[in-house]
């Protein structure tokens, strides 16, 4: 993919970047030093502080703590590119400069293992996320580096990058093994792509190739480690870890899901830039399985608690449901990924439904309360009061001990700009990805200079102009290619293509509508989205959403709260081929298109004595729901909420 | 209540004692001696052989492993009771020989702390269940004492009992505290009904009344034993075991709900014997509770496996229920003692619900596979890949590692004659609680001796007739009253009662149909029981059963099967009014009557593309539907199964 600068100009999005930037990261940054009142403590700059020698103590919090320091670290980086803050600024210098302090003279940085076991490192893969840690501090190390194009950070992270090359590989006397977290593979390559050292990108193959191999890693070192485990029980579950088969027999999505998606996005990587056609099967495989046959409506991926995992096709219960903010993150890198592999709609499909559904609701309209779970169905009383429940909470929490979910928001909100174009090699199509007001430019095959500004009204209105501008260039027109997105959202018909005004008939490939042509200073395209409210169905396997509908509008799940429609939701239903009336409520969460329907409730007066069981009689009343975006839930009071409403 | 004697003469019910007879009893004790292959040894009888110095070796199983021999005795007292079996007795005599040479000079007897802890008893009250143990000790021996007049065992459960008398008690240097596991208190009040000795009584009450007073002796045991508990981690849960209260302080049923059951069943008993108001109060207050707001249409109780518990009002999921098997006889345990309290329907109602439903359907039709969890909605792939689900069993085991409910079930279903009638205690009513073909005799208030006749075509068809038998009587009438119950299965209309062939007006109290008058020789009552299948529906708080109904016809919940209704289950709903016709099915699982419906089926074929999320379409096309009994599911193959369907 050819090189391009994009800086976002839109109305719906500023407010999250700003949010980030104004509120997020500095809330996150007191988070990190344990100032928040009332939340889990962090410890991750504390232990940095210990490990470099400034501070006496002990380690806290997880074994992969230092994560949350390096995607804060990472968020910064784009936050700062976006908008220079020099306060900020230095104080990620300060941080930097800490995480030198901790690193050993080898390279080696880790604060578990410098503080709590010394000597010990690299004895439990399987467990104790050295690498995923190592694969943080690439990525925000790169990120960093990009932003400000100071060498510090880059340099610690390419010491513990080289450290790590020459412990790990198949030659006499290296470790042979990959991490019990996936996250460096797809680290390596960011890193690979910076610094252009092939060396980095042959390791990420390592990792990924030597993954699932027999006899298994994991099973010998636990032999080694006298059977035990630190942080679990049994024998190495190697189906959770995506370790059960050398990646490319992989054929369904099996396990952690983080772990999953990170490794089939360094995959997908990896497929593109060694032109692996096996690897590519592989993923498209994957895909198709994850996003066909266990990915909620929402993008939200993983449907038990229980080793935070995939279940198996179809199974996507509600309200037992996990769908964690950091899978619909590394959904969303994947599908990135996907789409530079082959430019097809259907991954930014996926990418749009996770981000404007699952991760954007994950975290509150203050920015400082987030979802780790991110279920489609929730009662609070049994959050509270059933164990198998206590999981799903009906309200977002400040932070968690284990708090992987606010950073990775951060540093994805923050990073948005690279998710929505992308230029072909040639630098002759431009695709349009996603509907974000924005600003793209890119050097044409020709050698042009080009400006493209993406002007959207989504996702509220269906309205996205992009106008041409070819200033600075000698040139008078500049021919290339532009692919837009036709969304699928099961419009009844499609979106109006007009350039200059003038509605045009257009090719479609790939789910991309294509337009050719040697474009003049001042063009204009008009792409206009037909933004129907629809009730949705879900697959007749997918057995909790059985006889049930779900509201979408564009790229927007809807959902019901208790404030708005009463207790219990169970009660309502959707009346036969009900009218579905969109109203705009600036007043509302920010301003939002809520959707009233026409339903149906179950008239309670017959139950009156407290019998459990009674015969059946038809006893509903006409009712009016009042539906509102699924990522604008629970920013009013604790309630009930679904998504799956009987029809 | 006056005594009398209840022999059993009933097509239905006699299958399932010949099945206790001549499989379940004689398969359980080879399951005790870890005889069968495949199945999960007991260690039962190792224990006791090594306890007694019979053999070397270690302690196996569960901590409470002996009371599985016990409630093995128990059944086979009743078995032989109804039958006498001269080799099982002499089986039985054998194993009563060796608990006897496992006792320990002061009476003492529990082979876990013989064997594993010696020197460490009544330190772990909160979890090592010695007092549960020698509650179903108690139980066996006075069963055992009825059935066979020896008094052997009878005589090593007294010196247990007496120990413990002597041991705990509010006075000085006794133990101030009761058993983690309640069960012993219902046990006591059976050895003082046998013995008459006021003390077991009394030691009874002691438990009950000591429960969830504070300071808490768990919390003051456990702090003893350095605050580490051997099965279970963390602080007391107090809740889980009913001793977070004062026990007439409880409101609702909480925590464990085997525990919590045979619990109530003691206070009903203490409540009665006593003259108890307040500890009467608190059981009918608990029993509405229980009954009204956490009980499952199929007379099941207990919402999660996470502490085998109760969760709260009106939480009730079909597919990660829990439903022990041990928890509804305990139910029907206790709504026996409320009907000793005061006879209302409402109570024999409960446990002919329970009794019909969830514990007949925990056995195979072979009586050699089990379920411990009865869910009302299976889908055998969820259950093996779904770790939410693991609990829930598609298919019955053979035996359990804990292997608490298969010889439940056994002493139940054993000594179901102690569960039909009740005598008022001036021997002037008869109440008929349950429609089990049976004799009866006892003694008027008038000195006479009465046989009743109770000839049922229950479950299949509603006839049921009574006819009184006066022989060896002088007196050529007995006047007395028979209370026959009006069950509560939401008919159109009332039973008719004909008494010697001629309808008769009948006077209702309490849900039961009263006749009072002269009976001579040869009289008969007809009371013929309305048989309509309906569709039920659930109290509009049981979220799960919204928009869903259930089949009940008489006494017996209805279920779908796969292997009747193809799959997956949830694409089938019923039509709108849908006819219900009932079919004799001898052939089927041993002879049935199957109930057919019209319902709807969701044509799946404009989902061929896999796509999982589409625009609702209207895509249903007529079915039948096959219902059959709940208790018979599971019998052929494995597959879905569903109680709850969509309406």
């Amino acid at each position: 993919m050819r090189k391009a600068k994009v800086a976002i100009q839109d109305t719906f999005w500023k407010e999250y970047s700003e949010l980030v930037r104004q509120t997020v990261i500095p809330y996150q940054w007191e988070a990190l030093n344990d100032r928040i009142e009332g939340a889990e403590p962090s410890y991750a700059i504390r232990n940095f502080r210990i490990a470099a020698g400034l501070e006496k103590g002990e380690f806290g919090g997880w074994v992969f703590q230092d994560s949350d320091l390096y995607k804060w670290l990472e968020a910064v980086a784009y936050s700062i590119s976006n908008q220079p803050d020099p306060k900020l600024e230095s104080i990620a210098d300060e941080v930097i400069d800490l995480i030198g302090q901790a690193q050993h003279e080898n390279g080696y940085v880790n604060t578990y293992f410098t503080i709590k076991e010394p000597g010990r490192q690299w004895t439990n893969l399987y467990e104790a996320h050295e690498l995923y840690c190592a694969g943080h501090m690439i990525e925000a190390a790169v990120a960093y580096y990009h932003a400000t194009g100071k060498r510090i950070f880059l340099d610690i992270a390419c010491r513990f990058a080289d450290l790590i090359d020459s412990l790990f590989g198949t030659e006499q006397g290296k470790i042979q093994a990959y991490c019990g977290h996936q996250e460096i593979e797809l680290a390596l390559i960011k890193l690979y792509n910076v610094t252009g050292e092939q060396r980095y990108l042959n390791l990420s193959s390592y990792f990924i190739n030597e993954r699932g191999n027999k006899p298994s890693y994991f099973v010998e070192e636990w032999e080694r480690r006298g059977r035990k485990n630190n942080w679990s029980q049994g024998t190495p579950n190697l189906e959770v870890y995506q370790s059960h088969l050398p990646v490319r027999e992989q054929t369904v999505a099996v396990g952690h899901s983080v772990r999953a998606v990170y490794m089939y996005t360094a995959m997908a990587d990896l497929a593109r830039l060694t032109n692996d056609s096996s690897l590519r099967e592989a993923c498209e495989r994957l895909w198709i399985n994850t996003t066909r046959k266990q990915m909620y409506i929402t993008g939200g991926i993983g449907a038990t608690h229980l080793g935070e995992a995939f279940t198996f096709d179809y199974d996507l219960p509600n309200d037992t449901v996990y769908a964690e903010t950091c899978a619909s993150i590394g959904l969303i890198f994947w599908a990135r990924r996907m789409l530079q592999l082959e430019a097809k709609s259907d991954y930014a499909d996926v990418m749009e439904r996770a981000l404007y559904n699952n991760v954007l609701g994950s975290m509150s309209k203050d920015g400082q309360h987030f979802f780790y779970v991110n279920p489609l169905e929730v009662y609070p009383d049994a959050s509270e009061k059933n164990p198998d429940k206590h999981h799903v909470k009906p309200v977002r929490q400040k932070w968690f001990g284990c708090s992987c979910c606010p950073p990775n928001v951060a540093r994805l909100l923050s990073s948005l700009h690279d998710y929505i174009y992308d230029i072909s090699n040639d630098g002759k199509t431009v695709y349009v990805h996603l509907f974000i007001g924005s600003e793209l430019q890119w050097v044409t095959g020709d050698g042009l200079q080009v400006t493209v500004h993406q002007r959207s009204e989504l996702p509220w209105h269906g309205k996205v102009e992009f106008s041409i501008s070819l200033a600075g260039n000698d040139a008078k027109a500049a021919p290339f290619e532009i692919a837009v997105r036709i969304p699928q959202w099961f419009q009844s018909q499609d979106p109006i293509l007009k350039i200059n005004g003038e509605p045009q008939h257009y090719r479609k490939h790939n789910g991309y509508a294509k337009m050719e042509r040697a474009w003049s200073d001042g063009d204009t395209v008009e792409w206009i989205l037909p933004l129907e409210t629809q009730l949705i169905a879900a697959h007749p396997l997918i057995r909790p959403d059985a006889g049930k509908a779900a509201i979408q509008r564009g790229p927007l799940v809807y959902c019901l709260e208790q404030v708005d429609n009463g207790s219990p939701l169970s009660s309502l239903s959707f009346a036969e081929e009900p009218e579905l009336r969109e109203h705009e409520t600036p007043e509302l969460l920010g301003g939002c298109i809520t959707v009233e329907v026409d339903g149906l409730l179950v008239d309670e007066s017959v139950w009156l004595d407290n019998q459990p069981y009674k015969p059946l009689h038809k006893n509903v009343k006409p009712v009016q729901l009042t539906a509102i975006p699924y990522y604008l839930w629970g920013n009013r009071q604790a309630g009930e909420m679904n998504v799956w409403l009987r029809t």
